[in-house]
């Protein structure tokens, strides 16, 4: 059986046919025009998937479903898209008006971008064979995304595994979405940046303060550098960092007790290095650790991929 | 169709013969006997059960199912008490044991009793005629249950649903589970309790502080009782645990954006002092506000007797 994913982005538009067991037949993209009239949109999605059905030399009544990604907020239901910061989707029925371009019924469903890479990762990634997976994606923001038996969790009309907003230290640092002490605040990227950034004023002559001089710049990587070369000040940060990223995680794991929480996003690259510690949090702290299952921690393994796998998953089952 | 709710509690074992729109038909309870031998207390809760249906005027063919709600932690899918610290059931094959005394194959279920009240209040009282409901109850500690779609949720081997203790102050108050900052540790009564004593000693001239020694004691009635009759010291440790109080039914909001929220426990008596302000606060931090559908704050309602009908609820549906 034959599904096809679209990750629609502000500068790309992805899509894949794939099989049920998560393997690509092919692969292509267009280059997105985000301002462009929602009917043009459109029909480039739908002439991207009639490519991508003919470049994998199959037929339209071949292909068991349409998956998309959507980079903002959807009525999953209703298959309308709510609002897109990026592309110029508002209060747009996406899934009528492309089903118009098909000549065969073909089922089509719409999620949040995030939340199909989480169901990617979970389904083809890190959580394959698993059924109540979780995932963080560690980024400019902090992303959740939440699998329970098999099926992608999106709250009341797709609004909520907004994990991101997740209070973990009440009247702290103020968070974009309007809360003090969100997750997001402390354990993006973007965070561990003002962390880094922190730490080099404070100690103007660590060796951390020094890369970050010879670089000139600093980014999530840093910190992670000094580190590994012995640097106490980066040490410091990184060990705070990974206790707020653990909080939000096992704020999560006690509430869902999944089976794999996969932690994914640019922080995620730095492999064992963030894996490792964020295991033993959460072996230590979840809840009960005596008498709960445990949970394992493991990175994300697909990448730019997840997305399109996701979507093509919303229709899988 | 009939179905039997069990409520098992440290100090007594009651139950009820319900029909699926959670109208008790009859009522029974039996004093507990928390440290007897095992056999013993199932063959008392079959005893209960056989005189529930007898005074019903019911027979065995006509339950539909039996639930039974446990202090303490379970394995559902298998039927069996992983642990309950007040009474003497550890490792029990509950269902298993229990159904030996029915001739009829009747089917029944366990869960954890803070889970069954949430599923009852959900079903039957505040949530009466939505699909997706959270509880949260205020006592002595926090409890959190969940209602995904018309069903329970409880995580892996019921090991979830413990938004109680999800870290809300990173490096905050010590909770009883061995995290810093728990949500129990700020928003339970306990919690008020100690930041209303924290009060009476920095501002021991305030009418708060008179109250409490014309009392004799300090509980969670106090900082309210004070406040109404205009103690500015009371109405502060209120405003600050109503924030601690709404941070984390917001997190739960962001993260499963349900119809509705309800509080229960000793602190929702309080009704609209509580109720009103709560409501407030889930509406302007709750994620998008502007696009994300409402959530309705309630008070729970049924109190006593939302464990027998959300025991009974795990076998409708």
């Amino acid at each position: 059986m034959f599904y096809i994913g679209i990750d629609i982005g502000g500068m790309s538009i992805k899509g894949g046919v794939v099989t049920e067991e998560g393997k690509f037949i092919v692969k292509d993209f267009i280059t997105t025009e985000p301002r462009a009239d929602e009917e043009v949109i459109i029909k480039d999605i739908a002439d991207l998937i009639k490519r991508l059905i003919a470049k994998a030399g199959l037929t339209e009544q071949s292909i068991e479903g349409i998956g998309l990604g959507i980079p903002g907020t959807v009525f999953g239901d209703e298959g309308r898209v709510r609002y897109a910061p990026n592309i110029n989707l508002v209060n747009t029925p996406l899934v009528a008006k492309l089903s118009k371009y098909f000549k065969f019924n073909i089922p089509i469903r719409i999620s949040n971008d995030a939340n199909c890479a989480a169901l990617g990762e979970a389904l083809f990634g890190g959580g394959k064979g698993k059924t109540d997976v979780l995932m963080c994606t560690l980024g400019t923001g902090v992303g959740v995304g939440i699998m329970i038996n098999g099926k992608l969790f999106e709250g009341i009309d797709s609004a909520g595994a907004e994990g991101g907003h997740m209070v973990i230290r009440t009247g702290g640092e103020k968070c974009g979405c309007g809360r003090k002490g969100c997750w997001e605040a402390y354990a993006s990227a973007t965070a561990l940046i003002r962390q880094t950034n922190a730490a080099i004023k404070k100690f103007p002559d660590s060796l951390l303060a020094e890369i970050a001089r010879k670089e000139g710049t600093v980014n999530g990587k840093t910190a992670f550098t000094a580190a590994e070369q012995g640097c106490g000040a980066a040490k410091s940060v990184i060990r705070k960092y990974l206790v707020y990223v653990g909080d939000g995680m096992v704020n999560l794991v006690n509430i869902f007790r999944p089976q794999v929480f996969i932690v994914g996003g640019g922080i995620s690259k730095e492999g064992d290095n963030i894996i490792k510690p964020l295991q033993k949090y959460v072996n230590k702290f979840g809840y009960a650790p005596k008498y709960s299952p445990k949970v394992k921690v493991v990175p994300a393994t697909l990448f730019n991929d997840a997305g399109i796998l996701g979507a093509a998953a919303l229709l899988m089952n």
